[in-house]
């Protein structure tokens, strides 16, 4: 059991109110007045979730766009955000930071609405939090609602990020599609709230689509079985198509797809890639090209 | 200029939301559904807003505690609240500061409701937010509500904290009322619902009198003489009442009580104490025993 695992755990203990739904999932669901408030905040870390070289409008973007593809896999509506922000020492980062996120922000209709800055001490990594509060437009789709025989959905493809990530690590100054998929996430806001409506389970791909399936196989009591991996015209064209690139894309996180399930035979009310299927019993399989593949040590993006 | 009021100034182009309040205020106030919403984050930093040898639990108390005394300066009842937390990387470390959290959390009715956990990079200072919603009961007052000729008032006397950190500077195990004014402030949230129907301009005092009472008359676009700097008995008793003690707990932080104006000749619906009186005009002025003092170079923490 991981740290952060334990951790969770007593957070647990002290997170009963029913708004909190028990920490399970992306975000906490609060009645007030008449509306839903959709509740969620991330955290990014210098080293941990962002390299000290990344340009810093492109980190304020994405610190934006995490939190609005939460938003998101609930089909809410943003209503505003605070953030939480250490000082860089330097204004022109602090500038640009700001420029990104604010980009974001403005694409998105989620307006600032206040937060703290405070300075850290020389030397220390920096983080930044933001936190989203969103109102639901409709039913607030869960993790945990597929039924057996439901089919399993993407609204794309993945991987794009992944393989940016790795273009960037090779050389920094890389750039195309690839990057900006790593650089710039874009929330999937307008196919939330036209899907959450009809879907019976719903949540974001942050972290891999293969952990993702299997964490929301897990909150609905099932099986899953993946199908077909969906890659980019971009992706092809760099890496191909082959096993080991459609696994490596399953694995890869930070690609902000929606993943959903919906009775069979019923159309998505949008374009999107079937993936596979919601089964009776537990556990995820992986068939590429129909075979059965042995599963990766690692799924995905594992916090902690 | 500092590098956080020049931050500011930036935050301020984006955050143009009428909730936002421009910024000027510690909380936003968002209408939703009929409701208005009171929000506010803070951050606290190692080795910044506590010391990395402070008890794990009086540090969780106090995150929850700085938060609730916003919410208290607008007569708000506490909905719910998300914690960005780094792990210490030492579970009983952890597990006690969620314990100090929880208190805080529970005594006031505060749900945790979410938030997200990471890991920081080795060696780097640790940070925490908390993001707390409030509702708001009533009218919300603001800071710059106040007119010529309200009389000021605090809910308490003022230095305790500070003179409690004090005693901690000197000796880690320091003990006592003063110490426990520091380690565990309490927010006023009884108090503010209570006032919030009648103030003219409120707002809590968490770092120092001079300060925040400057920032109130500044905001209310107002002269305001203080007369008088209220001492506990345990402030006094350890310290004596002298002028140079007066100044001190003048310019003393992390006291949480909060610091309201009423037209004169209306009586405070709650035991408050007069502390002196807004004017036409601009600037502080503080009288001790019936002689203005020159002020302080530094009237109190002054962020960034």
């Amino acid at each position: 059991m991981s740290a952060e695992s334990r951790f969770l755990t007593l957070l647990r203990l002290l997170a009963n109110d029913p708004a909190a739904q028990e920490l399970r999932d992306d975000v906490a669901v609060l009645p007030v007045g008449g509306a839903r408030l959709i509740l969620t905040s991330d955290t990014m870390v210098e080293g941990i979730h962002y390299l000290p070289t990344d340009p810093p409008a492109d980190i304020g973007w994405k610190l934006a766009a995490v939190n609005l593809s939460d938003l998101a896999a609930k089909g809410a509506k943003p209503l505003g955000c605070l953030l939480n922000y250490a000082l860089s020492g330097d204004d022109a980062w602090d500038a640009a930071f700001l420029e990104g996120l604010g980009e974001a922000l403005e694409r998105h209709a989620m307006p600032l609405l206040g937060g703290d800055t405070v300075k850290m001490p020389e030397g220390s990594a920096r983080s930044y939090s933001l936190t989203a509060i969103g109102e639901a437009t409709g039913p607030v789709p869960v993790r945990g609602g597929a039924r057996a025989g439901d089919r399993l959905y993407l609204t794309g493809p993945v991987g794009d990020a992944g393989a940016g990530l790795d273009l960037l690590r090779a050389d920094p100054a890389a750039a195309g599609p690839l990057v900006d998929a790593c650089r710039r996430p874009r929330p999937r806001l307008a196919e939330g709230a036209l899907l959450a409506p009809h879907v019976s389970a719903m949540m974001d791909v942050s972290d891999g689509l293969l952990i993702d399936t299997a964490r929301l196989a897990e909150a609905s009591g099932l099986a899953v079985t993946i199908d077909h991996v969906p890659l980019s015209r971009a992706l092809e064209k760099a890496r191909g198509a082959s096993t080991a690139v459609q696994i490596a894309a399953a694995r890869a996180g930070d690609d902000y797809e929606l993943l959903f399930t919906l009775p069979a035979g019923v159309k998505p009310p949008l374009r999107a890639i079937p993936v596979g299927r919601m089964e009776r019993g537990s556990g995820l399989t992986l068939k590429i090209d129909g075979t059965i593949m042995p599963l990766p040590d690692r799924l995905g993006w594992e916090h902690g």
